[in-house]
Order: C-alpha cells, then sequence, then structure tokens
C-alpha cells in the first residue's frame, strides 16, 4: 500500500506482498543520497567534483546519474542484519541483502528524513536516515523492540558497504579510540599535476558508532565468506572476526549482542560518511556523541532538528486543498522541496548547463528570490562580449566545462528572459535590470538590461538567411547532434523559442518603460512566427527542424521521428499558430504522443540512427529524448495549453507527471510521489511492456516549470506590475479549491468555488469584486481573504 | 589438489575443500579472456580500443586492468545452472552463482582450452572453452551425462551474462531464425566527431545455439526475480519465460530439458561473443554449426584444432628436464606460451608503453624472431630526431597515447640496445643494423645503427653537471613521479641502467666491427658507472636516485623506501659495483627485501606520500610498485646475479617467482602455476597476512626476461657471433638435468651431470671437448648431441 502520512510528512510505502525499487532521497548544502525501500543507496558529495564515499565493488565510471540504473547483489547499501541467537536465523532491514519480505514493512519517505519499520519474527527494526543541515555524513537511528511475547537473544549487525574505493590503496580497521571502522583510500591519479587536487579529498570512509559494539568485521571477503552477501558466513559465527582490510574490499560491520525483554527496546545511532583523517572524525564523535549526558547537549539530535528547519526553510508559495488529494500532496509538500534541492545543489554540478541553471534557480523564484537574482546575475557575468551564453556556468574556481558542455548548443539566451519574467513576476524586482555586471573574462561591464539585450540581439543575428536559427550541435535538445553541425542546419523549435523570448523581453521592457525597445522586440517575435508558418508549418503540426542538407524533419512523411512535441507547445506560447493551426496541432499531439504516463516528447520513437538528425535517435526508444515522456518538454506543453487557455488538456497532462499512488503504478513506474523525475520511459505504441517507468532521476528542468504552472495557470495567482492577477484555470471536475498565497510578503488566502448563476469568474476581495481580477496596493504582511466565484463547465 | 596433467597440457585444481579464486586465460590475435575457477570471466576484445560484450552491472570506467580486482555477485560470468526435475534441487556449474561445493571438480587450464569438471549428485557436467585463432568469440562445449544408476530428467540453463551494456541504448532478444540471443546496444557518446568511431563498433552481444532451447530468457531481472542471481525465480518455473530486454539488463540464459538414461550424455555447443549485426551471426553460425552433418565438415571442432595449433606455434626455445618439476612444466609449457600472448597480442593495447614493447618482443626473438625485428624496426620509426623515444608506441592509426603515457619518462632508450642484444644472440643477424628506417613524423630516414647512437647520445646528453641522468616524471618506475618534474631530479637507477645499455651497445658495435664507437660506449660506461660510485653509493647499498631538492633517496637513514632493488641489482649488470660493494649489496637485499614470495622492490614499503619521490610512495604498502614483489623488478635482479655468477642466489630467487603447485599456495597466491603475474603483494615484514597474493594480471614484462634467464643464465645456453656458448649454472642441489636447445635452425641436446673428479664444467660434442664450451659452425636442420660435465658444489 502506498500512501501520505497523516501530517504529509513522509510518503509511505507498506508491506507490499512484492518488493518495488522505489526511492527517496535527501541532500544538504554539500551532498546527495538517494535511498531505495530495499537498503541500496548512492551518495554523492563534492570535492569539488561528485565524489562517492561508498563505492560499487568494481570501478565504477564516473559520469553523470545513470537513468534506470540497475540495481545488483552488490550494490553499495545500508543494512541491518539480525540473527536470533536462539535458532540462528537471519533476516535483514530494510530488505537486501538477505531479502526475506518482512511480516510488516513500511518505507516511509519524508522530507527531512527517511524511515523504514520491519517487523519480523516478533522483533521490530526501525530504521532512520538524515542528514545535517552542512556536511557530508548520513546520521542513522537505528531502534529494535522485542514485540515478542518472551524474551529475545539478538545479533544486531550494522553493515554498510564501503566498496571498491581505489585501485591505487585502501584499507580498513577498525580504531578503538573513535569507535569507528575507519577505511582508507587514496584517489587514483597518474599526472604529478593531480596529486594538488587530490592531496585533499576526503578519502577516508567510517562509521562511527556511539555504543560500543559487541564485534566488528572490516574485511568484506572474511564478512561474506562463501555465502555471499545475502547470507554471510561471519554471522554463523558467535562473534565478527576483528579483521582488518589491506588493500582489500572494505565493509564497515558491527555487531551488537541484544538481550531484550518483552516489549524493551533499545536504540543505536551512527554516523556514516566521508572524512580527510582521524581528527576529523575524532570532531564529529565530540560534537555529535560526546558530552550529551553530562552537559545535556545532544548533537546529533540538534543536527536532525537543524536538518528539518533547513528543508522546511524550501517551502512554496503555494498551500493548495483540491479535490484531488494527491495533487495537494505534492504541490503542498513534494514539489517545491524537490525546487528547492536543484536550487541549493545545482544538481551536484560545478558547471551545470546554462539552461538547467537558469531554469533550476527560475524555481528559486517561489521560494527564495534573492538565490534567483544572484544566480541570473552570477550567469549573466559568464556571457561573452558577443551576446552568446556559454554552455555551461561554472561554479568553483577549479570547475571546468564537461561532458556536454563541451559540446556548443545554441539556446541558452533564449531562457535569459523566460526565466527572469516568472522572478520579475513574483518580486516585482526591476531593479535587476539596472544591475551592472561584467562580461566573461574581462574587465568591460553592462547593465542586465544590456546584457539580454545583447543576448535577444545574438538570436537574432545567428540565423541563417531564411531568418531561421542554426542549431550547431543542438538547442534544448542535447543529442540533436548533427542536424547542423556542418553550420546550416537550423532548429524550428528555436526560432520559436526566440519569438517567445523576444515577446516576454518586449514585455518587460514595455513594463520597465523602454518601449522603442519593447517595439524593436515585438516586431522581431512577429518575424520570427512569420517565418516559422512560412517554412515549418507541415498542414496538421509544425516540423522541428531542418537540416544541414536542407531536409525538413519532424513532419508527416517521416516514419520515425514524425512529430516533436517542443515544436508545438512553442508555436502555442510565441503566437505562431493561428486557432486553426492550434486546433491542429492539439489533436495531432493527443493522438500522437499522449500515453497514460503522460506526453511523449516524440513519436514513432526512433529505432534506427538518423545521421542527418543525430544522437537521439539512437538513444532506446522510449528512453530519456527519444521518445520518452520527457516531462521538461511534458511541462511546456502544459504551460503552453494554459497560456493558450486550454485548461481540460493542461489539467490531464499535469496530472499524469505524479506517480502513484498505488503499488502497481510503484511497480510500473518504480517510483514513489515524492519527486517528478526526468522522464518516464515513453514509446508507448511501440514498447507498451515498459512504457511509464521513472527515469529515477530526480534532477530535471521540470519541476520549475511545474510549478509556474500552478502559479500562473492552474490557480491563476501570477504576479503582476500592478499586484497579483487573480485567473484561475480550474478543470471542470473541480467545484471548489482553496489556495494559500505568499506573495510579496503578504499572505493571500483563497477560496474558489463553482455557483450556479456565475457565467465568468468574480474575485472578490473582501466582498468587493474586483474588476479585472487583480488584487492591487499589496502590503508586506498583510493579509488578504479573496473570494472567486467561478461558473460550471467554463 | 593441484596438478599437472599427464601430459602437461593442463594444470588441474581438483576436488577442493574450499573454492580458490584461480585463474586461466585464453587469447588469439584479437581477444583475451581471463576465466576463473567459478565461472567469472573478464573478456576484452579490440575496436580498436579494448572492449567487452559481457559487461558489469554498472557503469564500470574503461581503464587498464586492475590489479587484485575483486569478484562479486554480478561479476560477468558463464554458468550452467542444473535443475533436477523431480526435485527442484539446482547447483551451478563451475560453482559460481549458486555455491554449492560439488562432490567432484576439476578446473583444468589448458594452453590451448579451459575445461571444468563437476559431478555433484549423480550428474557430470564438463564445460570446455576455447577460443578460434582470429575472431573475437568464445567457443563453448558442454556435456551432461547422467552417472547415478537411474534415469535422470534435468533441465540444464546456460546462462552467460550480458550485463550493463549501455545507458544509450540497450536490448536483447531471442532470435528464433539464428537460434540465438541477440543483444544490440550503443556505446554511448556526446561529441558527433566520436560517432565514426562507433558507429562500426561490434556492439551487440550474442549467445549462438547449436540445439534448438526448449526455453530461454533475456530479461536479466525476470531471470532473477527476487530469488537472486544465486537462486534465480525463473528456475521455478516449468520453462523459462522468453521475455525481452528493453533498456533493461540482457542476460543470455536458456533452457534445455534432458532425459538421460544411465550413463547416456549429451553435449551442446554455443557461441559466445560480440557482433555488428545479425548477419554476422547468420555467418558466424553457417560457418561453424551448419552443414556439418550434410558434408562432414565441422567449422566449430576445425576452429579447435586450429587454435591449438596457433598456441602450439608459440613454444620456446627451450625443453628441459631437471630435478625441479615444477620448473619444467613453467619453462616448457606455460612460460613461452605467456611470452607469445605478449608478442602476439601487444597486452591487447594500442599504444603500448615503449619499454614494454620493446621487452614483450625481446622474447619473441626466442619464438619468433622475425616479429621480435619487425618490432624493433617499428619502434625506432617512431623515434625523435633528437634520439628520443616516445612514452608508448602506436600501434593502429587511430590510437593515441593514453593514461600513463602521457607522463614523460626517460627511460626508454636504455632498452633499445638491451632488448635487441637478445635478439642478436638469438639470430646473429647482425644486417638489422644496416636496415633503414624514418624517424617519426618525417621523411627523413637512418640505419637503425644511426638510430641507436642517437638514442645512445640522448641519454648521454640528457644529463645534469655531475653526468647524472635525469629522471623527470619517470623511469622504469612509472609512479616515481615527484623526484624530479621540476627538471632537476636524477634517477641513480637509470645512470646505472645507461651505463649498461652503452656497455652493451659498445659490445654489438664491436662484433658488428665499429671499433671507434665501441670504444666511445665503452668509456661512457666507465664515466657512467664512475659517477654512480661517486654519488649513489650509501655504504651498504646504492641509493635510487637525487631528488628536485639534492636529497638522496633509497637510503639508510630513510626509514621507509629505505632500499631499492633495482639499483642493486643494475649495479652488478653495469659493473659498477667492485666485489666489495657487490658482497654488501647482495647481504641487504637477502637481509631487507628477501621475502618467501620473492624479493620486493623496495622497503619497508612507504605507508605515506614522501612529495619529493611521488605517487609511488602513495600506492597501498606493498602492492604494485611500492613494496611488491614486482616481479619485473625481481627479474633485472635475478639476471643480474646469474650474470655476476651467483647462481645460488639467483635460482633461489627465481623459483619463489613460480606459484604453487598446492591448494595452500593456490589459497594465498590465488594462481595456478601457469602464468606469472606481474606481482605477489609484499610487505613481508609489514603486512605478513596478505604478501604473496597474486595480483592476477598476466601482463608484465617478467617473463621474456625469465626465459632470458634461463637461457642466458640457468641453463648457460646463450647465442654468439661464433655460435652457441655452453656455460649452464645449475644450483648444486641439481646432479643432471637435460636441454633441448632449438638455436639459429639446429637442435641443440644437452645432457648435463655432475661427476666426481670434474673440476670444471667440460663440455664435449659428439665426445670432442670444446675447450672454450662454444658450440661453433652451426648448421641449419642439423641434430647437435652435448654433454656437459660439471664439478660437485661448482
Amino acid at each position: 500500500m502506498i500512501k501520505a502520512s497523516e501530517n504529509n510528512e513522509y510518503y509511505e510505502l507498506t508491506s507490499p506482498t512484492s518488493m518495488p525499487k522505489a526511492s527517496g532521497f535527501l541532500w544538504n548544502d554539500n551532498m546527495m543520497i538517494q535511498v531505495n525501500c530495499r537498503g541500496y543507496a548512492v551518495a554523492q558529495f563534492m570535492q569539488p567534483e561528485p565524489a562517492k564515499y561508498s563505492h560499487a565493488p568494481n570501478l565504477e565510471a564516473k559520469t553523470f546519474m545513470q537513468p534506470e540504473q540497475p540495481y545488483y547483489a552488490h550494490h553499495p547499501g545500508r543494512f541491518i542484519y539480525m540473527k536470533d541467537e536462539e535458532n540462528g536465523e537471519i533476516f535483514s532491514a530494510p530488505y537486501e541483502p538477505v531479502r526475506v519480505l518482512p511480516e510488516k514493512y513500511t518505507f516511509a519517505v519524508g522530507k527531512h528524513n527517511i524511515k523504514w519499520y520491519i517487523e519480523q519474527d516478533g522483533i521490530q527494526v526501525e530504521m532512520t536516515i538524515t542528514l545535517p543541515k552542512d556536511g557530508v555524513m548520513e546520521l542513522w537511528r537505528v531502534k529494535v523492540k522485542n514485540i515478542s511475547n518472551r524474551k529475545r537473544t539478538f545479533s544486531m549487525y550494522p553493515a554498510f558497504t564501503v566498496g571498491y574505493m581505489s585501485w591505487m590503496n585502501q584499507s580498513g580497521e577498525y580504531n578503538e579510540k573513535l569507535q569507528a571502522i575507519v577505511c582508507s583510500s587514496i584517489t587514483p591519479y597518474q599526472k604529478y599535476q593531480d596529486y594538488d587536487k587530490i592531496k585533499n579529498f576526503r578519502d577516508k570512509t567510517y562509521l562511527l558508532a556511539e555504543e560500543t559494539p559487541f564485534s566488528w568485521e572490516v574485511n568484506q571477503e572474511a564478512f561474506e565468506g562463501e555465502g555471499g552477501i545475502h547470507s554471510p558466513s561471519a554471522l554463523q559465527q558467535e562473534a565478527l572476526g576483528k579483521g582488518d582490510s589491506r588493500y582489500e574490499m572494505p565493509i564497515c560491520a558491527l555487531q551488537y549482542k541484544l538481550d531484550l525483554n518483552e516489549e524493551e527496546e533499545k536504540e543505536y545511532r551512527f554516523i556514516f560518511g566521508p572524512a580527510h583523517n582521524e581528527n576529523e572524525i575524532e570532531t564529529i564523535k565530540q560534537q555529535f556523541f560526546m558530552d550529551k549526558n553530562e552537559t545535556g547537549f545532544d548533537g546529533f539530535t540538534e543536527a536532525e532538528q537543524e536538518y528539518e528547519k533547513y528543508v522546511a526553510a524550501g517551502r512554496g508559495c503555494l498551500e493548495i486543498h483540491t479535490p484531488d488529494a494527491g495533487l495537494d500532496n505534492m504541490v503542498n509538500h513534494w514539489l517545491p522541496r524537490q525546487m528547492y534541492y536543484h536550487g541549493i545543489t545545482n544538481r551536484l554540478s560545478t558547471d551545470p548547463q546554462t539552461r538547467n541553471y537558469l531554469q533550476d534557480n527560475m524555481g528559486m523564484s517561489y521560494i527564495k528570490p534573492q538565490v534567483a537574482r544572484d544566480a541570473f546575475l552570477h550567469a549573466l557575468s559568464q556571457q561573452k562580449r558577443n551576446g552568446s551564453m556559454p554552455d555551461g556556468i561554472i561554479l568553483h574556481k577549479d570547475a571546468e566545462l564537461k561532458y556536454i558542455n563541451q559540446v556548443p548548443h545554441t539556446d541558452h539566451c533564449v531562457w535569459l528572459p523566460i526565466c527572469l519574467s516568472a522572478y520579475l513576476d513574483e518580486t516585482n524586482d526591476y531593479s535587476i535590470l539596472d544591475e551592472v555586471v561584467p562580461f566573461d573574462g574581462g574587465t568591460e561591464t553592462a547593465t542586465v538590461y544590456q546584457h539580454i539585450n545583447l543576448a535577444m540581439d545574438w538570436l537574432i543575428h545567428d540565423r541563417d538567411e531564411r531568418g531561421l536559427n542554426y542549431i550547431n550541435q543542438g538547442d534544448w535538445c542535447d543529442p540533436m547532434n548533427m542536424v547542423g553541425y556542418k553550420g546550416k542546419g537550423v532548429s524550428g523549435w528555436l526560432t520559436t523559442a526566440s519569438a517567445y523570448a523576444f515577446m516576454i523581453w518586449a514585455d518587460i521592457c514595455e513594463k520597465n518603460g523602454e518601449l522603442k525597445n519593447s517595439q524593436k522586440y515585438k516586431e522581431e517575435a512577429d518575424k520570427a512566427n512569420d517565418v516559422i508558418n512560412t517554412y515549418l508549418w507541415d498542414g496538421e503540426w509544425y516540423a522541428r527542424g531542418i537540416t544541414d542538407d536542407n531536409v525538413v524533419f519532424g513532419i508527416s512523411k517521416d516514419k520515425e521521428g514524425r512529430i516533436f512535441l517542443n515544436s508545438q507547445g512553442w508555436a502555442l506560447l510565441s503566437g505562431a499558430a493561428d486557432e486553426s493551426q492550434k486546433a491542429k496541432l492539439l489533436k495531432a499531439v493527443e493522438e500522437q504522443l499522449e500515453s497514460p504516463y503522460g506526453v511523449e516528447m516524440l513519436a514513432p520513437a526512433y529505432t534506427k540512427m538518423r545521421e542527418d538528425v543525430g544522437r537521439v535517435t539512437q538513444k532506446h526508444p522510449g528512453s530519456a529524448e527519444n521518445g520518452a515522456v520527457y516531462n521538461h518538454a511534458a511541462v511546456f506543453y502544459i504551460y503552453a495549453l494554459y497560456t493558450a487557455g486550454e485548461k481540460e488538456n493542461a489539467y490531464r497532462l499535469l496530472r499524469k507527471m505524479i506517480p502513484g499512488p498505488g503499488l502497481d503504478d510503484v511497480l510500473q513506474r518504480g517510483q514513489l510521489p515524492v519527486f517528478i523525475p526526468n522522464y518516464y520511459r515513453g514509446a508507448y505504441r511501440q514498447i507498451p511492456r515498459t512504457a511509464g517507468r521513472s527515469s529515477h532521476l530526480f534532477n530535471t528542468g521540470t519541476v520549475s516549470w511545474v510549478y509556474r504552472c500552478l502559479v500562473d495557470g492552474l490557480f491563476g495567482v501570477r504576479g503582476d506590475k500592478d499586484g497579483l492577477r487573480i485567473e484561475p484555470q480550474l478543470p471542470d471536475s473541480w467545484n471548489e479549491a482553496s489556495v494559500k498565497r505568499e506573495f510579496r510578503g503578504s499572505q493571500v488566502e483563497i477560496e474558489l468555488k463553482r455557483e450556479a448563476g456565475v457565467t465568468e469568474t468574480e474575485v472578490y476581495c473582501d466582498g468587493v469584486l474586483l474588476h479585472d481580477g487583480i488584487l492591487r496596493d499589496i502590503e508586506k504582511d498583510a493579509l488578504y481573504k479573496i473570494e472567486v466565484k467561478l461558473p460550471f463547465n467554463n
């Protein structure tokens, strides 16, 4: 069973008859950990690039997090083996690696911690993981309770995997003084120039115990023996062997002996993480475990509480109550949390892609606008003098552009006004336009206003003779890398997106009193829209682009990649599509792209390489960009639908983005409704068996746009130069809803209700009708009570 | 039990009471596979860089093969599950993943195939793997025999793991027409420039079956279920589920149902490997499996026989019979095989390190001298105009210098005369000196003689004011990377090695009639030896070098890295050490470096970074270059001992290089005596528990030097300008021995015997005493019978 806990603090997976692979994640300023219901875990921290302290058993490639990465027997994990000392029977909490399906089982994914409750054979085990608000460590509580009606004797073995730390140097031993297992390694390198980088790495992994263990084992091979990780031979012995690891794979395994009377319980606390040296572990021990009885100061508990506050600080600006409980829970609890995670950690990258950085920070406009503001200025400070934006934004002095950021993409500029507009709507802080920011690597400076003009002008000039924007080696779609690598191919989507960006920028200019400039960009938007309609309207929908060899693609005569979602939604946003075109493209999307799990990015998915389109056509059909329900694309479309007043369509698709609840959905999609993944497997018409599966990746530009859909669209509580513009687009099926909106320091409480006799939306503040739906003259700390009357079937 | 099979075709590990992790390996022109006694396998092929067709379950880093890499539950492997259809009991051959220790068990590592014989529960399973002589595929025979005294019904499930092929695109399905499981993937890449490289990769993995299976499963998760790889849930069913993999981890699992009467047996044949496409698999099917009954042509068997011949062609030039059966077996069977592997495959690298390439090909002088000749010319064609040699030799047009070959080392030139001299001794082919070879990247050419003069002159000039050779970022010892990176540090060893190289080159020049040049390099050798004695003699042994900051290291006052083996042995070779120094250094090596598993490379092993020495000091104590019994260094020392007439010392240390036989030794060292690994774990005095363990890596410059020790030293059957110089250095404990020596097209059969009354070695040919021990005027195809009389205790 899957359900939200009573106070919505957790999402709970309870007593399944088969074990899914759902996961939750925690993060802080310095690290991220994804733990799944079985006990597997992926944790990364920054030094400055992502690093691990619990490794795979083989040499793992350093790369971005992989979609749908399978778990396997020796996957890193945090396990508690339990052995009944009377009969030798063994199970492990939470589930792996022994895989005894417990009699009772709950996996409770919370915002600031994640818990498992396991009942098996008269013993209750409760495991809780949380993080401190900074620092890189896992704080674990393990509670064991005797719920059988007799005295019981158990051994409990926390076994936290460390894995193959390094081929250069790895070892591990129990440190009596620290009461910790300390595993040491040296990050391999071959060039002496890298020594300076690695010498200060936190290459040790430790498991620090509050309570003195009965015994321990640090040598993974000695621990497992021939029994294997699922039935370790060492557990057959009275005591673990107190072994060490010398250039052998270490494990942090401890043993505690428990004699528990009926209903007696005992709690243990552990800290697991990386460290530079023993001194650092000693300091952590002092801070979290020592002195607590003498001074009453409990560093561990305080850290837990601090972390709870840290996460709570990331709440959004909406609190909703609607007939859709699943949506309420996602919007009130999980969505802002995921958005906050993006804004705080920048996806644990030192060089986030520019478009990601801007969109992730767009989301921070709804949580901590100052963070968004700083980020926009930081990004612009890396703009080139010619107006173009780099492919990634460097966040750390030692960082460099890596992976995909070494491939030139042409869309980064469009995100500047688009993302900025959300910030301006939310804050009305037009002063940002006057901020003076340098260009990349130079002493020359310009105002934000000038910077963005330059960016827009770069888009105007990076075009072919028809007025279509060059795609080079990719636009928003990274792997569309061979459409224009010869320098001729163009992106239909980017041309449309440019039109939309010009329109948005024209609007911002106008509101800022720059009327002439506003006019210029309005005209540019119109021109671009004309060009789109001239070259890319295929009769029933818009084409995706034109290749280096002048072949239009994403059109009806293509057998694969016939229709692309982004080309349709953005033509609604930019205004390129007229009413007839709109009707046609809506129909085409519904017929060809919509699936039970959302709207797909393109269809039919490519099943073989198309060399004039590129890498996207080689990706697995239904995966990532090749026909997946790629939520980032889907949400643009939903946003466009709201913009176009297509509220029923929009809500239907929005709703498909939230998984579950329900075990069937978790088994198919593989996740709880605690985050929106970057994609669900698509190609529904081609490979229905696997459609709907979650990528399990929670890094995605989707989330800030989902939030923007709620603010600007569904609940229609968007900021405006004049105040709060209230124009909700509730689905017909909702007869009422309420929204608490934090806005520019005020609280706005909105009750929405359909009423017979009402013919169009009526907005009242304290009983007074707001004729244009705009709440004006908003005062800080004020409370506004808004009543919205809606007609039925509007 | 461990023993050589009767005909010495196999080394066998039989019915152990616990299962070790010994392995064997097979290779051909295009691939290499290392299989271990448990069923795990690592296979690599070239396209052009090393690639895999059976992967780890996670994204594995592309890197060189790792020492002591641990196996783990989901490690790639080739398994045969057996299910008794009457009672549902399961075991797996050879051992993993079910881990039932069979009633009878033999792991027989052969030269041209590797076999397992398993008896369990009245059923015998025999598995045999071989390779074709070219092409990348594994040829498998699986024979099942009912040895219980009643009819039996079984399901047999070959389960060959495929693993995580690619995050970009992976799938798998059963192909009815091919009777094969075909798994497809696309190698991930991000830059369009890489598309050209990857588009022709053999990214498919197939398991081709001769016999139609009863059922199959291609989906690893469906195969395992919650039972896991050690007890797959799919085996609980009547039939495997005929599932496919769509962006899921594939496995090649087949099911055969067997009804076997008493003593009845049935054989199955399979082919496993990578392919470009289905057509290629179809062609393989035709070649190996089809038509065999109609035309009597059995391509599979023929390929096995061809491969046997291919491996047999790699026999050496010695066949020995001595009181030391273990040595006989290693020398007659395994050592030339390993040497041949190096010469043929160049370690499956496209850019072997220059010193490795030269030494590996030095070994080919004893097998196929033409290969060695071609390799020396190829290497010289990449020499720079200033005489220096590049860090790696490019073997493929698409290859580039990678990993360690991007770090500048200063020793490559010394190997030219040293390795060439073995070729000249063996062939007397001084015409190679007149070959005209270009320089790297230019049109300019020079003779080999001129090339090597330039190399020697480069060594003479790449020195400091004292006459010591700069080390830059490493010499023979790669990770000694911070001794001289600032441009001042020098290598004692390299100065000594240069002296030795000058001496060797002087000798070659003299024999080639270039007396003036010979005199020049003799003087250079003397000068270098003087310099060594002036700056690097520490009183009891030679120092290893002097750092950038003018600190001498590898000396008595150092607490770690006090003595380095190479500095001692090469001082014997170069003639730097006088008799008194020789005695002292021999004693120092024996006291400080010798261990039960061989002689260590340095001691005490470093336990912490020494920044003025470098990365070597950060390696795990006892591993690789930091205090291991690094056989490449050990064998230089042994060679030096033979050169210095220290035959007892030499034999004792040589003998320690060959593991086993004996299960204890296999459990400690982890290998059968079928190859010499690059190291055994050292630091014996610091970490005795782990000392002696094999790295499991069979790529090592050691083997050609071991062979040279046998030819030039132990059996003293070295070639000479005049003929075959016979001056054996048998250990005192041997009273007789015989050697068949292939030499310049003739057969020389040598009987060695100690006789009372003999006071010095007497060599007779057909009863005639050869006064200087040299067999002259050797004729092709002739047979010479030599009798050698030796005194007792010489």
